[in-house]
């Protein structure tokens, strides 16, 4: 019902391509179009043009030809097959499939996508957007279901737990790879109320650095990353999208340096050694290192002017000069992370991935490298180096007295205090942890939700200007728009804007949660109240996240995946290392880092190394415990999985050689009145020749002279006292 | 060609029950044989009766039915297939099943042996060996092929490296999983030729304790274990047992709880719930520290009584006493040893595990636990009590003195050294680890191979004792084997030998390699020469354990397995705790354990400890590079797999639909023809009603319109200047 009144709405629009000529001369704009009109056209699609906003065109697609659509989504669930994603094979009638319950909204995108984008040789309109030939189809996007996002919205702002159903909503709607995100956040904040009660009372009761919150924490964050190990799969099953990540489409960058034909299905594969990828891939050794020498350089430095900065110095401008090390690094880390990232992209693309899949996980490691450095060094610099090794480096930051030379009055301001005589300041850990888990975070929320808009708003602004010079060299620029026909304005205004939109991109969202995930485990012992301020962030998040898609987002185009991909490598890191970090600070800081005289504790290595080796094996060996324990427990997924592929072959089976192939008993009815003169023909034929072997099976002829001859010979054999005693 | 011959030798039998009756009454053991005699025939066997040795009787069996028996094979077939092992259903032509090529020995004598021994609701005769109504049938064996175990033995004394082939020909002959056994302590030895060379090279330059060849010998460990891994896959494939371990049999001891009926299969399942047997499972944890406290206190104390004989005491008997200790261990370490593995077993049955491989994958991780500690306690003493702390432990040692007292001569010789004054002995460590990797291994070669001759010959005194004192009452006992026809008295005496073997187990010789592989990764930094130990032995071991399957035990009855089983958990295990005790060791004993004076090093604590971290941090990250190099490299057992279950499928889509079901571009030439018209259908059914959606698609009735309103949309908006630089 939903489904219909939303393509209602929109006109029975499945997708949108904005045409945007602003930069091309008017004949190659042209041709360019029309040549995307024969392509769509070639795969059964059909088109409406409108104009757009600012030098461009929209163009309306929707499905022309069910029958050749039905074949489309066929093929597609048959080649699911093929692979053994799904365990059924599709049923024959096409027909079915496309007017039956089971063509998911996202499915039906899903298909029409692959449909515009896949290469004509396999049947696709082979439409790239900002590529080659098609460098002036500017986006391909759904259209949001208007009536659907406002009930989604509204539902979720009135409910705290979501349940699965809303999950498979979302999955129906926007495609596996969005909803499992959902599903990932959903399934941590249900998770983080344990951890947001139990911090609170050790906030409360415990305070800081306590050993038991590091052990509950350590425990929770094991329990949270293999039960959600075991969710993504049943999900992966719920969704029938167990596998998928194994028939992922062929990226377009591929180069293959052989063809061979397998041996076995005699189709010609694409090959580029595994051996020699590998071989590329150990430059991301070296990449590691350039990003921690680089980044790590960066925010050392810039720590050490602030410490420099706010603790040494105390001449004037100091209320000023602190937040020159601020500025550096808001200034810096962007520029050095952008820098690296492309490093990181073009590294990626010399490995020289296979599928779009495989691409995008391998890329999402290297940038988990560099998210690491500049989310957690800072405090890691201050926890294991500004507190323990304070007052020994200290007296070596006069380095930076540069920095405050041209304001200080006297040398006295610049003197860094003498090895021993300076104090550290044991709250500024704390100071740093609150504001990476609390500010940090309001203003990334912030970021998300303002910054979309703005660029939003200046992008238009800057198409208006751009068509404007066009407008005021000739053309008739944004002036067209008035042609709108009324009953289409209102539509047409709507899907303007939509094009106007930014693509939503999963992976930066799934991104924050597992930065977020890390601050957790790594630091949370330092203060305890870090999870009840992730749980309130991560509700309204949830539906921020929900907004964001459907209000500042063109809708994104389904697509279809397994897991959260290499994140969950990235959470059970973090988990893990977060067994060692917990471990030391509570160690480190068993006093507030101080020892009973108030200077800060002698710290014994021996001691801290003890400390990290029983946290990090305890931690093993509870994860090992638990991941047996959840493998014993059967999820109704996997059950169902199972159940289903043996239906799917006991049916087959019953099909091709009726109901009673695998029936024993009744067989051995038969085989009872029978059994005599099988027998008897078994023998027969071994006395059809005579030697030694005819000859010893044929002494007893059945098995009641066998039973006899034996009878026999226990007689004779017998210890004669057993007959006595009868 | 062998097969056959084989099968002539042995007048075509199958199998051989001994059926033994000399602690039954007479009219039991004849109203027994009866029964056994029915049921065999029930299931289409036909039988031979002969005399065994001492009071039993030999049943030969061989199929009776090739009807029924081809049944058997197939529904073997299709339940593998149904369970996902078999790729492809078996052949509908049942009878094609058994002439076929395909079928091994192995199957063959796996399939009766479940005909034999399965219930009789399912289909088989139900004959359990020494249970309930059966506790007169001793054994139920396979003969054996002596032509192909001469050839075997003959073939495998001159060649190093076994081949594949020579693999599969086991898997043919005797199952899986001895196949298993055979295809990793081959796959081991080749691996050590590495190690040997190192080691050996390293013994010479490097001598005992370095580091070097501690990293190499972790790094081996690693790759070994990672390798087999990925090996005991393809041989999966190869052999096509992947996922045979999911359709194992119902062990006969398990008690259900509940019975529910799958929701998707419908049928009725058995079940014991997860949860409680994982809360059973926990009593794991106070077992291990009742086997350590006891094991531990016994080897401990032991170790303290020959401490303080050989290097305290100096009074007379000396040179006796020594032994004292090493006799106490002989005598008391299998008694508890005995008394913690019946412990471990009723552990194990109240677990009550639903299959039998289930079960005894579980008593083997129990056992295992049991083996550590006996194995490698001693050395562990040794190395990180004795040396490092010995001269603080050993002033306590006089409670020990009550072992000498009866013999010293006076007070002084039983005194302990003051703290301090005490030196320990720095090559007891490395005697100790020679003790272990080639004094043990030969001794235990012999008792392997002596050991069960001396009691076979035993045995045999026993039956004859026992018969013949059952003659002298009155039987005719013994001596009816004169009885014998002259053309099968050869054969008769043969079967009567193998009757009387002992019944052979995989798991003590893999158990044997786990426990030697251990030695190696934890300990072999001590003395270099280890590998080089282990090569030879390992070849010999290779060849011997041959000759034990073919003389010294009954044919084993081939079973299936798709690997090591938990032993793999085991020797992962080790090779982690090898980059602990290894980088230990090279840290305690980088000078053999003596400081520049002489005396015993200072050891520093946090020293250790740092190499303890990041040596096993080490061990940990090359293992992950190297899982991920496996990994990415294709191995031809997988792709075999996934192509042929990719062809499976394929074959049937094109049986069902035709050849051209997923071809595109033929379909598409068709459509390209038909375009205009179904374009045209679907334009005109949603003219059908007005609306502003039908009107919306309306506008435009071909893509040509489409692109005409396109170019012109573009002419208008466009830049003019764009016009003009044509």
């Amino acid at each position: 019902m939903a489904p219909n009144s939303a393509l209602h709405s929109n006109f029975n629009v499945d997708y949108v391509i904005s045409y945007r000529f602003a930069d091309t001369n008017n004949v190659e704009a042209r041709n360019g179009f029309t040549a995307l009109m024969q392509s769509l056209a070639r795969v059964g699609l059909a088109t409406e043009v409108r104009n757009g906003d600012n030098c461009s065109l929209l163009v309306f697609i929707k499905v022309g030809s069910d029958k050749r659509f039905a074949h489309e989504v066929y093929r597609s669930r048959v080649k699911d097959w093929l692979h053994g994603v799904r365990a059924a094979e599709p049923a024959k009638e096409t027909q079915d499939t496309i007017t039956g319950q089971d063509l998911t909204e996202a499915e039906r995108f899903r298909i029409i996508h692959h449909l515009i984008t896949s290469p004509t040789e396999e049947g696709g309109a082979g439409v790239t957007p900002k590529e080659g030939q098609w460098k002036n189809v500017e986006s391909i996007f759904p259209l949001h279901d208007h009536i659907f996002n406002k009930e989604w919205i509204k539902k979720w702002s009135t409910m705290t737990f979501l349940k699965v159903e809303d999950l498979d909503e979302i999955r129906n709607r926007f495609g596996e790879k969005v909803a499992y995100y959902f599903a990932f956040t959903q399934n941590y904040f249900a998770f983080l109320v344990f951890p947001a009660a139990f911090g609170f009372a050790s906030w409360v009761i415990l305070g800081s650095f306590s050993p038991v919150y590091a052990l509950v924490n350590g425990l929770w964050c094991v329990i949270l990353v293999e039960y959600w190990k075991r969710q993504e799969l049943d999900l992966s099953v719920r969704w029938g999208v167990k596998g998928v990540a194994g028939i992922q489409k062929k990226r377009r960058d591929f180069k293959h340096e052989k063809e061979i034909r397998d041996p076995v299905t005699g189709e010609t594969l694409q090959i580029f050694p595994a051996t020699k990828r590998l071989s590329r891939q150990l430059l991301q050794v070296p990449f590691a290192f350039l990003a921690i020498l680089a980044l790590g350089t960066l925010i050392a430095t810039c720590f050490g002017i602030e410490i420099f900065l706010s603790e040494v110095y105390n001449g004037p401008g100091k209320s000023l000069l602190v937040f020159l090390p601020t500025g550096l690094l808001t200034v810096l880390v962007p520029t050095f992370t952008t820098m690296l990232t492309t490093v990181a992209t073009r590294l990626n693309e010399y490995e020289n991935w296979e599928t779009a899949e495989s691409y995008e996980s391998a890329l999402t490691q290297k940038i988990f490298v560099l998210n690491f450095i500049t989310s957690y060094l800072p405090i890691i610099l201050t926890a294991f180096v500004y507190v323990p090794f304070g007052s020994i480096v200290v007296p070596y930051l006069d380095i930076f007295n540069l920095t405050a030379r041209p304001f200080a009055q006297n040398e006295k301001q610049l003197e860094t205090p003498k090895s021993g005589a300076f104090v550290i300041d044991p709250s500024r850990l704390k100071k740093q942890v609150i504001y990476f888990t609390v500010t940090a975070q309001i203003v990334n929320f912030g970021l998300e939700t303002i910054l979309p808009l703005v660029k939003r708003r200046g992008f238009s602004k800057y198409q208006e200007m751009k068509s404007e010079s066009a407008a005021k060299k000739g053309g008739a620029g944004a002036g067209v728009t008035i042609d709108d026909v009324p009953e289409e304005a209102e539509f047409l205004k709507r899907v303007r804007k939509e094009a106007e939109l930014d693509f939503y991109d999963v992976a930066t969202d799934l991104r924050e949660m597992v930065v977020q995930f890390g601050y957790l485990s790594l630091f949370s012992v330092v203060w305890p109240l870090t999870p009840v301020s992730f749980i309130i962030n991560n509700w309204v998040e949830l539906r921020s996240d929900a907004v964001k898609i459907c209000l500042e987002m063109q809708r994104p185009t389904p697509h279809r995946a397994d897991s959260i991909g290499p994140w969950l490598d990235s959470l059970e890191f973090l988990a893990w290392l977060g067994s060692i970090t917990s471990a030391a600070l509570a160690y480190l800081f068993s006093n507030n880092g101080l020892g009973p005289d108030g200077t800060p504790a002698t710290i014994k290595g021996w001691a801290l190394l003890l400390t990290i080796f029983f946290s990090e094996h305890l931690y093993l060996l509870v994860r090992w415990g638990v991941r047996i324990a959840i493998s014993k427990i059967d999820s109704p997924g996997m059950e169902k999985e199972r159940g289903e592929r043996f239906m799917v072959r006991k049916r087959y089976l019953q099909d091709t050689l009726g109901q009673d192939v695998l029936d024993v008993p009744s067989r051995l009815m038969e085989e009872k009145i029978t059994r005599a003169s099988l027998e008897e023909d078994a023998r027969q034929s071994s006395l059809r020749t005579t030697g030694p072997t005819e000859h010893f099976w044929s002494r007893q002829k059945t098995w009641e002279e066998s039973a006899k001859v034996g009878a026999n010979l226990i007689e004779k054999m017998a210890p004669k006292e057993g007959k006595k005693q009868q």
